[in-house]
């Protein structure tokens, strides 16, 4: 039995398959038995010495969290400044992981929490502080650099093409004498990966969808109209996936275009989709249904991919190996043998090489006429979306997601006024 | 082997299993020897002499329809007026189907279209063609009088209550620090069952979804801030679903209470939830995120109800039966012999009945409060969510679809100008 606690904490956006790692975290550690306290809320719990006692959960309620979307102990949205800056954080970091004898940190999250796993990992040397930090990748943004891909992203992208193909069918069938147009607003700010994957719903430019619009090329309102009307004239009707983060020329997002008020002043929340809905319907006349999936496509568990869960827990496992191994300052990432079949295998990869970079679709990825991905975007996105993840259905027709007991640990500081 | 052909049509918004009862229907009246045409997009095919060989698809086809959401003939959105208004089209109707020795219509819709169903089985005596016509049960929206539920129904409900319990877990470990406030907004013109079936999702009032907004009452926005900020202080968040049919004392829709205009006038299309949502954000400053699944939760078939998928076929089946027997003007319906364990059967209905009824949900199912749904809701609305109806996956990690030849019956008359 290894010496010391480990620590492991959800941040951002949570996703499908985050517990899917938590629960490996979970298992492997407790598989060498080593104790594992959650920090509830992200790097939060942890200034705030609000932590989770892992150990009063059931063999049983971990393995059920390896399919229960959601964050298990809760998230959060904030980032830690630099040592210089945010000193009296830092300082309070420290204490708390003394006090409950954390030897190793893993911080589970996106671009923010690589850029935080690698603050806290510089603490050890700063402070003469024996801890082990690693950093564990999770977004369905798909946008960490080096890892092939990230946990989160693969089933979030099986949610939207799975999402679009069928209600494509439904359009099809209705365009006669209904809605000829369909819009889908896809996750992804800065890029268009989610966008993209739901090119995997189709084949032919016929198939739906027969417009992808993209963050990573400049929105161009009376090409896609034009585009619109072109799919419509040849095919009866069309499916357009925008992506949330799509902006003009002038850099100026399309979702911003708006501020639109209604008739009481009050400001109606708007977003790609219902923007562009609009401009179909008053420029083209054709009658358009849109979606928000919004939170639906991110916590979609019932629809998740098995590599994504396969690769969720594989990080898991493999972060607990490193930081046991003494290991500080990586991240376990996803390194692609081949696409056809798809192999894979967990490697090391410094935090400082991921922490703050953002990986963008390559342009080989965009159709030259940027409504459309390419084959060797295919040939990327094909194996994440590969294989069905169990998920045992409960008589009430429900899938069965575990509540944890999320038992506190005792106090043994002062609290702390942020 | 009977004498004539069947003709089965598909009407209105089309659902998860519409094609299920098509299916059952094609593989019944092919085990009797029946020849079975299809009418492209409802009514509209038969007036268009549009018709569709269902003898040219494989068994294997027929089979897959069982699992292809869609409307794989095509639907409509189109009303037949009286007798006396439309004279021309029941007689160019009659001449379609006397061309084709149509002795068996097979309607398939919901409202709208059991009134054409029951126009056109009055066609008989009026005009002395021996056409026996069944209508057969289809709607998400669950307001056809006389039977149990609608076919279509469950599965929509199955995917709503799965989509909010999925997206609550996604809230509560974001609320800390981000969004505390999420609204779905659910279909349902009239009727407010699909978001009713979203109470089936939690079992206290601290779950979600902790408000419910139903057309069946009068939309208070002052009561319903007041409901909001009160979930949010005491869970820490709050899931809202709303039926876009909600409207305010005057009969107003809230969908309408916009009519947002943006910054270039551009007219901006928003619905209930996008409405709610910046009402929340302006009246109680939360951070607020809102979906808008739209087509996506009646095309859903990954998350179909094995009793909705049953009920789907056995009505198409029964269809066939009541044809075949020489019945008319009827439409088999689910009758409920037990809520637990659900027992059901098909019985004949008269269309007279159901045609131009619209079942709305009984003031016991819902809460006093009006925010929530009752026990006698829930064991109405529990079985209907059960049990998952089988789907093949394909190994490009997309559900295996079919779509058919669709081959076109020969014309023998001339084109028909509307």
């Amino acid at each position: 039995m290894a010496q010391g606690t480990l620590l492991y904490a959800q941040s951002g956006g949570v996703t499908a398959v985050i517990n899917a790692t938590a629960s490996a975290v979970i298992a492997e550690a407790r598989a060498r038995k080593v104790k594992v306290l959650a920090a509830r809320n992200g790097i939060l719990g942890a200034l705030r010495e609000d932590l989770i006692d892992t150990g009063k959960e059931s063999a049983a309620a971990i393995r059920a969290l390896a399919h229960t979307p959601g964050g298990a102990f809760g998230s959060c949205r904030f980032k830690l400044k630099s040592l210089e800056a945010d000193r009296a954080r830092y300082e309070r970091l420290l204490e708390v992981l003394r006090a409950h004898d954390v030897r190793w940190f893993l911080y589970n999250g996106g671009n923010d929490s690589a850029d935080t796993a690698w603050k806290v990992s510089q603490l050890a040397e700063a402070f003469g502080y024996p801890l082990h930090c690693i950093g564990v990748p999770k977004t369905i943004d798909n946008d960490l650099a080096v890892t092939d891909t990230c946990p989160g992203f693969g089933s979030a992208a099986k949610y939207t093409a799975v999402s679009v193909r069928e209600a494509a069918l439904d359009v099809a069938a209705m365009a006669d004498t209904s809605t000829k147009v369909f819009i889908y607003e896809a996750m992804g700010r800065h890029a268009g990966w989610l966008a993209a994957a739901a090119g995997l719903a189709g084949q032919s430019p016929d198939d739906a969808p027969q417009i992808i619009l993209l963050p990573e090329r400049a929105y161009d309102e009376a090409a896609f109209l034009a585009q619109v009307r072109k799919v419509v004239e040849r095919v009866g009707w069309c499916v357009v996936v925008a992506s949330e983060g799509i902006h003009n020329a002038d850099g100026q997002f399309v979702a911003d275009a708006g501020g639109a008020k209604d008739s009481f002043g009050h400001t109606q929340l708007g977003g790609v989709a219902s923007y562009l809905a609009g401009r179909v319907k008053e420029a083209l006349g054709y009658k358009v249904h849109w979606t928000l999936p919004d939170y639906l496509q991110r916590s979609a568990r019932h629809l998740a991919s098995h590599t994504d869960w396969a690769q969720a827990q594989a990080v898991g496992k493999a972060a607990v190996r490193y930081a046991l191994e003494g290991r500080n300052a990586v991240m376990p990432v996803i390194v692609r043998g081949s696409d056809a079949p798809y192999r894979w295998r967990i490697e090391p990869a410094p935090l400082a090489k991921i922490a703050n970079h953002e990986k963008k679709m390559p342009a080989s990825f965009i159709r030259k006429d940027g409504f459309g991905i390419t084959e060797r975007a295919r040939r990327y996105l094909q194996p994440l979306i590969q294989g069905e993840a169990p998920l045992p259905y409960g008589r009430d027709g429900l899938p069965k997601y575990v509540t944890l007991k999320n038992v506190p640990v005792a106090r043994k500081l002062p609290a702390w006024k942020e």
